[in-house]
């Protein structure tokens, strides 16, 4: 290209330049701009933890007996320090401070040591998990399989993590660790969800699950299914329901079959079965079989061309 | 391996090439193969123009008050040369010559610089967008937040920045963007639709909104929903519905709950609410709200064993 | 961070290593951990087979006609070494055994050469998809744009391989590969169903194809269409249902459209048209045209304020 | 870093700008700043040159009888086109034109062409080099060894490919090339040396050789030898010694041991021994046996402390 | 490989603590082990320098006009960053305290300010060393070549921004960048030296250049020349010697050719020539022409045979 | 490029066929073409080892008290795996069969198990040499910056770990590990020759230290030395001169200054001083002091134009 047949960036950057002040003016924080925790450096944690829990089928397919531990002690060592640097991050973008104050680096320190005391217990609740997905699926050829090969445990892997994030205090970070796994799955979990041992979802994309839901043990959902809020009334001030407890309650032992919709803050009674299409926004007892209306099963059916 | 004992990729290779050339031939490309946009560059192209427009948040932590400019600069100057030697290629290939005309060499150049120029307005437009979310979702905890957190902001980002080139005449790059929203965030909108400011997709997986949809400002979609065309009647010549206005209208200021589905040139008057799971097929006045028929919503309740 | 006041690591790292081995143990895999097929591994020889079936627009786009078979052979000979290896952790996993046998060498070996030799027949089917997508879809400009955009062909174009390796007897690689483009497309194939040429999704999102699913030549469907298994009546041993034939038989020059729920083994005769979110779980003749019952399409419209 | 505290880079960046401008202009080169061969890519070209010569112990550990060919072939396709890129680059370096003239795109094309056709003959060539190092060595156990690990070879690799573009008219290009040796193994052959078969350079460790030097067959040479230039007159216009033989001619059969330095356009006649760190101005017969007179090797001993 | 059989990794790596700590305790480091500059950080630091001074030869080769101060900018703002951190190791390091101190910190950033803005000088001097080798060197085509060829100038840009930090009081770092040009280049040179503009060392392999020699303007090296200290007395207590003038003087207009050694504090007057392989303890007055003696240049030759 | 004007690649791939036919033939490996150990694995290998030895200095910065011994343990698993591959590779290549017998590859994972035993040891060894650097060069500011700076130390650590390799009886591993060092340093240590403790290199380029030299405690040397074989007296058949002891005896304590050369089975008494540039093919006994004779510290010097 000749000198004076560019592309006009100078115009294009200082354009840029003005909105990005104007923008950080806007949201009060000129001067601050916000150092967000990285989404590379979440996607390398994520994978560095799922690979010590699981270091033979998510970590190295050359581990020996004699390395692994070394293995998974480097690999945590590694996603704990990295974990620990984007904590930080997000507590100073919170504080709005211009630097770390020690008192949230010691609090990063803190959540990240009790973070990494929970991985044993997140590990059981996996192994949960993909049992119940190995009993639930007749397509299922060993647990191994699952744990390699079904979106639902990832996402639940994801989930697990990101809950006890969410649950320490760090709700962005889990949130964007959330979002990884919906990118990666379809499947949508909320980090602030509450959810018991035993949980499987199949085939998964579109499965959304909202902030306050609860879920008990042994639930099994599969693709498309909601368990959402309802509408909010028009005109209501949003900022107001931050909070509310405003999502489903699945009790212990429920199976939600594919595009099943529940919403608001209604109980599915334990044992129950909820059919596939159905649209559900009241309590149902325990032990309930809901199937959508006859009318809804009722497809015409014509010959083409008569 | 053995000698003798391989894969017969001899045989394959050779078997591939006349299947090649068959192909070629039927498509009148022979001599000519197709040499298509990369979709790996054009990954980069988007993540480096996402990266100038909002260099904080999605460029790098690390950036000074000093550097920032120079960054946003590079990072452009990067992006946009890729960009027009991706353009080259389509416009090649659409040209059906052997090589790139001095005329397509200069129409790429001019639609990469005029492409440049409307950087700062989709910023603007992006910052409505956030704005939208962040006033629209309870569970949205700042606007900083909802640009690294939320699909729907990254699908309207690539939309956004697509749309202008599709309206310059390059639908291909335009197509390619938009499928790799759609593989990120399971967001499919066509490039040629015609989307307002404020707009929001909470979600979002399995959303579609088709070449000719056109939505007004301040509307607020779920996930699922679907702004379709109406079913083709069988033995119909697809080729003579390009182009036709088959998609929906949906004015300002509506809102369209998850699983809806919209077929056809139908107008949503504004400020109208579009129910969960609703199938809607005709037009609706403004200020309509419409949820499913009574049947939809009586599920039926069995206890299981009885 | 002074020394003592680590992340625990060794206790995490000694708390894992016990609930590793107990699970070993209760998989009766003490001793022999699974070394499964690699997912990285796995999306490389994908990518470099679809690169040589379609070195042009897949491949390198600086191919000339006397570098292009040599690109595709070597492209080859990488792809299929690597596959050779991964059917050899999938035998030996299977196998159970400390080691791979030479009987599961040879094995996998024979696999592989055979598969090689099926590559140039599903480059044909996939010409066919290609076309189908082409004079199917109104928006398609080109054949060429279809295979590098449109997410159903790339999830076809999994399967097609996915398939033939399913039915070589090694599943667990097959299913990999599947949900590879699951991740990538939200289309969720079963490698075990057996699909005729001419098959086009579009849009995509949301779809899931079941393990025993029949479908004919010159099929069309849309996001969300599901083709599915009844439920499993509550207290049923899964065991049992395995390898039954369980999903839907879809007959030739069948067009289902978005959010359609095809449940059991029933039969879609030739010719038959499936309306928008219809859901089925029996039978239709050749040349239905089934719509949703007139209750589902009556949505309830009001005047917001009303 | 606060604002107004950064590294005065804009100023850096204006400062280095009018320099640039200032040495483009001294340069006659305004507006055409030169865009040379990339040292990068000239590493990758001749590491690729040099697996399809020797493709079992320089290119890939896994080749097998079946693929090795389509590995040649590929890597030859990749580097050559490679190669032809840097040498349009030199070619219009030299032109001094704005663009690479078709001309010159056709010489640079023939070049490649003719190039690509003496490789069979370098790797004959480079065969026999490894043969005299195998017999040449004492501490040499296979000619597979020799290939792998000496930097001898490595250096004659290079100056090989590098002659014969020095002698096809691109001198910048096999300069270059020859640079990329004299990193890796501190060998400085000029590329436009002449220099016969079973040559072998051991240890090779400050070994200098200059442009119009000729070297016949069998030669062998050690570390820190010198086949120089005389020293130029002070007050002598350097430009008028371009092209002038200057250097040494030296003829079958010679070994010139480690140091020994010759200078000037003296002929070293066929099988003489040079020794050990002698300094050589003049011609010598056939058959001469040349060691340092014997003040230089009457080392003057004393005991320390005496 | 069984359990059992592995490669004694835990007992090796509890002997290496051990050993460690011993060291860190003789070093008196307990507590406070080294965290130095790393040499991949300043190979890329340098790299950003070389590209930012000389961006279209040694940057990128598709620089634009208008694109080109936006690389310089972006590429000095990642490389003064990054130099900044790695400064701050080097001072922490020889504080001895655990961490950075604000005044470290202060000195780090002042200290990568001040090196800054000498680039732009530093750019100056390298114009001048490439003239003079492009004057100086028969060979040389264009001073284009010689920057992008010349192993020299590599050695002498690496000097140039060595010597600035050295005399800025960061010994190490200095020394590491002089180490990263010894590895490319096979040319010492300490980066305590003072050496004038015009400086050209050709061929270069083994030159070495102490701390505290002094060379004048427009002087020319040929290769293994070394400007050293003498010997050190046995017995002599090193410490002692440190930062003493003990390196020769060189003044401006002087020549050195191959092999010469230059030992101890004398001076090299100004315009001399020293011949190759001169051994020099003394100091010579202004215009000499120092050659061997006689007797070293009688190779003592005999017909082999005879 | 047009059909029919490529490359001729084909025919190039054709005629290196033949020629690596020929080859194989004639080196009697046909059917069995060497896969030997890979440069870039011991590249990686070596590093590897040298971070686990020195982790704070070589291994990573961000090491912590906690994490320090995962990352070496990591570190070890990693390197001796790898290695134990590159040893199968040189036993298979020695033993001349198709493929790595059983107790070929018990064999090389009992070198490995050996060799890792001994790096302890090697780290003891290491730290001698560092403090040997340290006390004998007076620009040495501390142990650390000799670790990281200094080539001679990297160029001892290559040789230490080559050479119990050489010893357990892998000569080509051991070798190519030499050469690693040899690029990067310019000082070329065959890994055969037998080295004391406290063993110092400065500056190193050039140096040569030969098969069968055995250097005791203490030893200090400069660049350009060479521990050499006598010249091979012309008609002698080379492979009777394999293994023999034909290298210098360097006794403890010994000093030897730049570009002396030291030449066949000769013994350095100990405590001895060898000067610059000194030529010696005789013993000399303890405590001597070898300067060159006179005639060479004799230069001849005369005034320019005189």
């Amino acid at each position: 290209m000749a000198p004076g047949q560019g592309f006009g960036i100078d115009e294009v950057v200082a354009q840029l330049r003005d909105l990005r002040n104007q923008s950080l003016q806007s949201r009060r924080r000129s001067g601050r701009p916000p150092k967000l925790p990285s989404r590379v450096a979440l996607r390398e944690i994520i994978d560095g933890l799922a690979a010590a829990m699981f270091p033979n089928r998510l970590g190295r397919p050359d581990l020996t007996v004699e390395g692994i531990d070394h293995f998974v002690g480097h690999t945590l060592d590694v996603a704990l320090r990295s974990l620990n640097e984007q904590l930080g991050r997000e507590l100073l973008f919170a504080s709005n401070l211009d630097s770390l104050s020690e008192q949230d680096a010691a609090r990063a320190l803190a959540i990240t040591r009790e973070f990494a005391a929970t991985l044993p217990r997140i590990r059981q609740l996996l192994d949960t998990d993909i049992l119940a997905a190995y009993q639930g699926d007749p397509a299922a050829r060993s647990m191994d399989e699952v744990l390699v090969c079904y979106p639902g445990i990832a996402a639940i892997t994801h989930y697990r993590l990101a809950h006890v994030l969410y649950r320490q205090g760090v709700p962005l970070t889990a949130r964007m660790i959330a979002e990884l796994a919906h990118s990666l799955t379809g499947i949508d979990i909320h980090p602030g969800a509450d959810i018991g041992e035993r949980f499987f979802i199949d085939h998964g994309t579109g499965v959304v699950i909202g902030e306050t839901a609860v879920i008990g043990r042994n639930v099994r959902l599969y693709q498309a299914v909601t368990l959402g809020a309802k509408r909010f009334p028009a005109g209501e001030d949003g900022a107001l329901a931050k909070g509310d407890a405003r999502h489903p309650i699945v009790e212990d032992d429920v199976v939600i079959y594919a595009g099943a919709t529940v919403l608001g803050r209604v109980t599915i009674g334990h044992g129950s079965t909820i059919g596939g299409n159905v649209w559900l926004t009241r309590s149902v007892p325990p032990g309930s079989n809901v199937s959508q209306a006859q009318a809804l099963t009722d497809a015409v059916i014509g010959v083409a061309g008569s």
